[in-house]
């Protein structure tokens, strides 16, 4: 097939010579980035221009809506954040309101801020015994759509954004969600960062483009086999202006974009084309089998639930006593096997269609012999989290008292002991890493609510980011 | 050295297993891309992260800092684009004022939109005998400056970006323009895209940064041996703020970024470290031998300039007859070099330390056989182009009506046959490609010049971007 990555190699073998970018001439030597560069160009006759696509680049872009069922599909060389921020910024005018998730990406909050956006959240109840974020469903959306235009007479909700799947594969209901919008004639944008291999096979959810959702955005890199920063934007329906999405697009975006990257996108989505039922076939056999040995396992919990993203692992620690950094750092260091993140109580681990079965093997040993361990400290029942002890992860809801733009970039902002902060405006985010989800955003009034959540978070030496130095940054 | 590209490599060849993005699990299969994957990694254990470096990115970022004698550098992986939006905002408040060279790259007109700044243009004339840009002048910008604060009392210009070298290498004061700005604390933004290898060797034209720049942003790809989209923003002194600088490189930079490009520009700093000395001076010596035999060119003329960027190779077609395009077309065809970009009436090359003497050689032997063919048909004197020949390449100044802003993302437009456009406001961007300097930007009144200037370069049959079927967006 005629793919963006076999034209640059068929390239490579002629004898055109470069006199052009990029300066190292298709010549760089001595190590891996050599062969790399052999494919490395720019924007030479024939290879067509991402930020105007009339040829290679175009084909393979409809490829990509071919393989998600969208309308429309974009490749994106700048990750998915450069998809959020121009998603938003076509949807919502500037000084608009965006409904959004609490538990959004950092770069949702920076779309907003960079648009002066006024923001309404939207907050997730946790899931039962574990302590991460559920889904979100039609009913409260439309709940929470409802309070809002009851207390905001003659204001408009410009679009709506969720996260779906979340970090630890949490899938919203988007069909009910984009239906319901629908009739309000409100765009639905998903960030769908983590979901790129929903609905490419069958036994995997579907993914949000099918579902009805505006505008999806796909994080190629994190779960199919494409290089780290690139991503793809889908765009459906005719609830959003596609000229302005097409002109932030060339706004965020390199105007020297990588065409190893697009030939990494391209490969990604000519492989599950072609292979993707195979591919997900075995995968997810091989993915039951080791769920299947997992359930021995006596303290640390497995997080299953119908319908959650099959590419996460998310293994609990519960109630044994041992943090989710300590079983992080326990696989890694003890086993050699690096997982993708640690929060307080849980880590989770991404498995992809690229996993061989030496590393399902490696994982399902490690897991074992630790819960073993465990277990011979202490053979109580396997326990379960109660709400309480998912309280410090808990979304306290916040007053928004100004924009994020206002108290980020125009107040001036001083620095004050956290006990005396409460009632004060916020001037910084305040979060836990990871997962991220802001205890408080800039802008927003703290209650002692929230001072009280830092400390129990304190106390439990996670990572706090936006305190240092028991300092708080507030308004002045 | 313990650069990130070998801390890569000797990851690569760890028993670590990757429960982690991206989702290739280093594993790609069949290509060149399978080699690279095996260096993609994400921010694991080690790696530092490119948003909060503390471990090896903060040491390469300093490695970068000692080369351009700057006083902190940022590793760019969206290009020179994102150092551009970040400097802007960094220097310039929402709805501030930014004085900005007339021929800077589209990405400074996106900060500027991005901002609903106010802009005020710096007019460059043109090179004597080319229909290119000349270089700017602290005179000019001192007039220019005393006659904004005249016209504008109470207002302020809080920053000014020029771009130097231009794409065909002409090079503008620096030293004078920063001390000068400097005595009136305004911030200078250079845009040195085109100039990353400016100060690294003997017989090279000095870099912004030893000029005294506040900002400089260097596109790595276009000059350095490195991958296409990495780039480089350096900062100096105390007229910008620093926090808001690194909050904004955050929000225009993937959260993904890419290793394999870290490793690319980490790369070419070390490899400029090391051998920039020698590389520079056997590249200087072949640079003017190949100007030497090219002096026997009777018809075409290479722009040469006491001080231009000798990485440039500037081809005029003067009064020859043959176009800028034919001339680019018939070196791709006929001799397979690829030229870096073809304007009305002549053509530029990239030349780089990693050109090798074969390149020369075939580009020696096309000029002097092309040139040789057109002498055949026409021997009248090696021809010099007039003012008048430079006239649909000249820039003329428009009136600032409404902001980028307020023009292209706020006002309702509508089309209008050009003939009909004169005394409206412009609704859009309109230039001829390359070099992509506008006639209008969108908020500026069209005058006739402008109209007529749009119809010499439709009868030159220039690549005129912005009109389509003789309509031209202007606002309602």
């Amino acid at each position: 097939m005629d793919t963006v990555y076999n034209r640059l190699m068929d390239y490579s073998l002629t004898e055109a010579y470069p006199f052009h970018m990029p300066g190292h001439k298709r010549r760089l030597e001595g190590d891996i980035l050599s062969d790399i560069s052999r494919i490395d160009i720019t924007e030479i006759d024939g290879f067509d221009n991402l930020h105007d696509p009339q040829g290679i680049i175009r084909e393979a872009q409809e490829r990509a809506s071919e393989l998600y069922g969208a309308q429309e599909s974009f490749f994106l060389i700048n990750g998915s954040t450069c998809g959020i921020l121009s998603a938003v910024a076509a949807c919502v005018p500037r000084g608009g309101w965006l409904m959004m998730a609490r538990n959004c990406h950092k770069s949702v909050y920076h779309a907003a801020l960079l648009g002066g956006l006024k923001t309404a959240y939207l907050y997730p109840a946790m899931e039962k015994h574990f302590s991460f974020c559920s889904g979100l469903d039609a009913e409260y959306i439309k709940k929470e759509l409802d309070a809002f235009y009851e207390t905001h007479p003659g204001e408009t909700i410009h679009a709506v954004l969720i996260t779906s799947p979340t970090y630890e594969g949490v899938i919203s209901d988007v069909r009910a969600i984009a239906d319901f919008l629908h009739a309000r004639r409100i765009p639905l944008i998903v960030d769908e960062a983590h979901g790129a291999h929903l609905g490419l096979a069958k036994g995997l959810p579907l993914g949000s483009c099918e579902l009805g959702a505006d505008i999806v955005i796909h994080s190629l890199h994190k779960t199919l086999p494409a290089m780290t920063q690139t991503a793809l934007l889908h765009v459906n329906g005719n609830l959003v202006n596609r000229q302005k999405l097409r002109f932030f697009l060339s706004v965020y975006q390199s105007s020297s974009p990588s065409y190893v990257f697009m030939a990494s996108i391209d490969r990604a989505v000519t492989m599950m084309q072609k292979n993707g039922e195979e591919y997900f076939e075995s995968f997810l056999k091989r993915r039951s089998d080791l769920l299947d040995s997992l359930k021995r396992c006596k303290q640390l919990r497995v997080f299953q639930k119908e319908g959650t993203d099959p590419c996460k692992l998310v293994l609990s620690t519960g109630k044994s006593g041992m943090s989710g950094k300590l079983l992080y750092d326990t696989m890694r260091i003890k086993y050699g096997l690096q997982m993708e993140m640690a929060a307080g109580d849980y880590v989770v681990a991404i498995l992809t269609v690229m996993d061989s079965k030496e590393g399902f093997r490696r994982l399902e040993k490690a897991v074992l012999e630790i819960d073993g361990r465990l277990e011979a400290c202490d053979n109580t029942p396997k326990s379960e989290l109660t709400q309480e002890d998912a309280e410090p992860q808990k979304i306290i809801k916040a007053e928004v008292v100004c924009t994020l733009e206002e108290a980020a970039l125009r107040r001036e902002q001083i620095q004050i002991p956290c006990e005396e902060a409460k009632g004060r405006i916020c001037g910084a985010w305040i979060y836990v890493y990871p997962p991220g989800i802001p205890i408080l955003a800039p802008g927003e009034r703290i209650k002692g609510e929230h001072i009280a959540a830092v400390n129990r978070i304190r106390q439990k030496k996670l990572d706090l980011k936006g305190i240092c130095d028991n300092q708080m940054s507030v308004l002045k």
